[in-house]
């Protein structure tokens, strides 16, 4: 097990009902304007919009309103989101959404006190000093922003989409009100977009070359278990209130890296799908349906048990102590069977991907064949990730 | 799955060294005196707190210091350390130990900027509205305490010895230093007895009547599976660094009620138990290995299947489809196996506890037959609690 630190000050409220107290603890915690950080239409449809701005107004918060956050977020918003609380003196942001809603929310908190650019500090030619708070009402399980100390944003600069991601201390929300009622309309695609995503959260983690550390496997192989239990149900009933609940819970844990302590991570699945997102502007849960199996069949042979621990732990495949790495490929058929069965996508095709998209995508995600890598677990060049993107183009064609 | 909050903002620094920074984690807290509170002779023959001191000196933070911390730590000593920090300005605590030493430390901390006798917190007849900070550097992992919001302080009371715990998020730790080579010189028996506490804090939560919380399901049965792999391992090598390692941060997950969110939980074994450490002194986590199998025993026939979940998943019992109750008895069996395993106790006798003081043991318990019961897994009444602890005295005799 390697040193570590583990500090995730997020204050989690949890439960029916509470995205009417916002104002409330936005209150106690001393704020007095937010810029309210929103997506598309159904957050308005649904009055939870109006629910938390009355909630604000009930405790005498004011505030900004910046609405239009899309999936795979760009800078163009978190430019607008700066300006507003530049010019309006807005003391803390308030996310009501996903992901990209957190992650818009926590690049504007960035950018707010620095002069320069926001996007120096995901170009890592910056870092910042100081943020605003970010505060969020969460109505998307899946990126685990709300928990996370990271964000994920979408700039185009001289005609190229770069999509990076920053981490910090300083991008950890200060409080997370995660009412799971509010996640009962979310479509069956975006749920199981979801699910993939908080699944691929634990897995970078769990494929790791660090050995002693078997509490932390436990806990991931037991948080998988859990969301594909509850998965099942949630694409099934919709409004199953504890389901929901466990399946949001769960995406908070896969990603505030109580599975990741101790260990080195690898990261690299999602760096390979953030390119198809940005190319093809498929959801990142989608995406990672494709790569993930993709990833583990092209690296199976690095550590054949783990793949197979995996696949007797996570799946219950029965472990052929013969011939190990048969054990380990029903590991990543029943990954694949089990996104299947949510209606996830699995090939290229299915995403409307290209293979002769391939040297393009291998540019955008800017690796090379001598030091501009991708990956800890497999260190991975530019044929390798070429083999890799070949493999998700090549299959069930 | 029940409404809940979950707030630990405590900072683990975890890892090889670690104390020797201690002083630099206060001075960026902008601390200026700390009370060094610890227990008995080891952590000053291993030179530990001396290196800690050192610390402190170097980073020009002053400290008094308050020795002699025993198991189950009384209110004589929390007396004195309150007296120190109001004599001589402290204005942070230092735990430099275990479980009873954190608990010291934390009531020291509630009990300086308070008026009246901090036991009335314990006592339930005030709240507190402030408290210094606690700070940790772990030797013991097993209580949690490092990264709980509770406290358990022994006080006499008209003659009889009250053990009673007191919770608050004033209590959870600023930082917790956690270093697993501390633990390497801890005596087999000691070091059993952490790891019976720390898995009796899963197991209080985990015995449930709240439905729909499979995934902290998942999580409890993964950080068990987890601690009986690693403990098997540090019993037979003490100084194996990562077995070590994942036994204390499973200690702290155990505890920090990761394990305990959104669901009703038990403790009635904790209360049972601390019976046994008050009238016969015998450890806390001896006394759980006695009475955890008995209290299962007991309520066994109250939620069959539960029983036999955990005996399935935990540890790997074949489940009977056709006669749960033999599989859920067998977890019972292969509970007490892996506690004697480790060189714990089983029984009354094991530990120098008599039968014939029952009825003692439930007037200190302070259950009735009408309203004072103990648990919420299962209601126990004065009758109940006999009967477990009978179950207790009988057992291999």
């Amino acid at each position: 097990m390697e040193n570590f630190e583990f500090y995730r000050p997020t204050r989690y409220v949890f439960g029916k009902g509470l995205e009417n107290e916002t104002g409330k603890y936005l209150k106690e915690s001393g704020f007095r304007k937010a810029l309210i950080v929103y997506g598309g239409g159904s957050v308005v449809r649904s009055g939870l919009l109006q629910r938390v701005k009355s909630s604000l107004e009930k405790n005498g918060i004011g505030f900004e309103e910046l609405g239009g956050v899309k999936p795979n977020p760009r800078a163009d918003l978190v430019y607008e989101g700066i300006r507003i609380c530049k010019e309006k003196s807005v003391d803390v942001m308030l996310a009501v959404g996903g992901g990209s809603v957190i992650d818009t929310a926590k690049a504007i908190a960035l950018g707010v006190p620095y002069e320069g650019d926001f996007f120096d500090f995901y170009l890592k030619k910056a870092t910042p000093k100081e943020a605003l708070k970010t505060c969020v009402v969460l109505t998307i399980p899946a990126a685990g922003s709300e928990g996370s100390d990271s964000t994920v944003i979408e700039k185009e600069i001289d005609g190229k989409v770069v999509k990076n991601g920053y981490s910090s201390p300083l991008n950890v929300p200060l409080f997370s009100i995660m009412n799971p009622e509010l996640t009962f309309t979310l479509p069956a695609y975006q749920t199981a977009c979801g699910i993939v995503d908080m699944m691929a959260h634990i897995m970078e983690r769990y494929f790791t070359n660090t050995t002693g550390v078997s509490v932390t496997d436990r806990t991931c192989e037991g948080l998988l278990q859990g969301i594909i239990e509850n998965a099942r149900i949630v694409i099934a009933e919709p409004d199953n209130y504890d389901a929901r609940a466990n399946i949001m819970w769960a995406g908070t844990l896969a990603h505030n890296n109580l599975c990741g302590v101790g260990r080195e991570q690898d990261w690299a699945t999602h760096h390979l799908e953030h390119q198809l997102s940005a190319l093809y502007d498929v959801a990142h849960g989608a995406g990672l349906a494709v790569m993930f199996p993709a990833w583990m069949e092209y690296n199976l042979k690095h550590d054949v048990m783990r793949f197979a621990q995996f696949a007797s732990r996570v799946f219950g495949c029965s472990m052929d102590f013969e011939d190990p790495e048969r054990t380990a490929r029903e590991g990543i058929s029943a990954l694949r069977e089990f996104y299947k069965s949510i209606g996830m996508p699995l090939s290229f095709k299915d995403i409307g991907a290209k293979a002769e998209d391939i040297p393009l995508l291998l540019n955008m995600l800017g690796v090379d064949d001598e030091n501009r890598t991708e990956g800890k677990f497999v260190t991975l060049h530019r044929s390798d990730c070429e083999q890799i993107y070949s493999i998700a183009a090549r299959y069930g064609s």
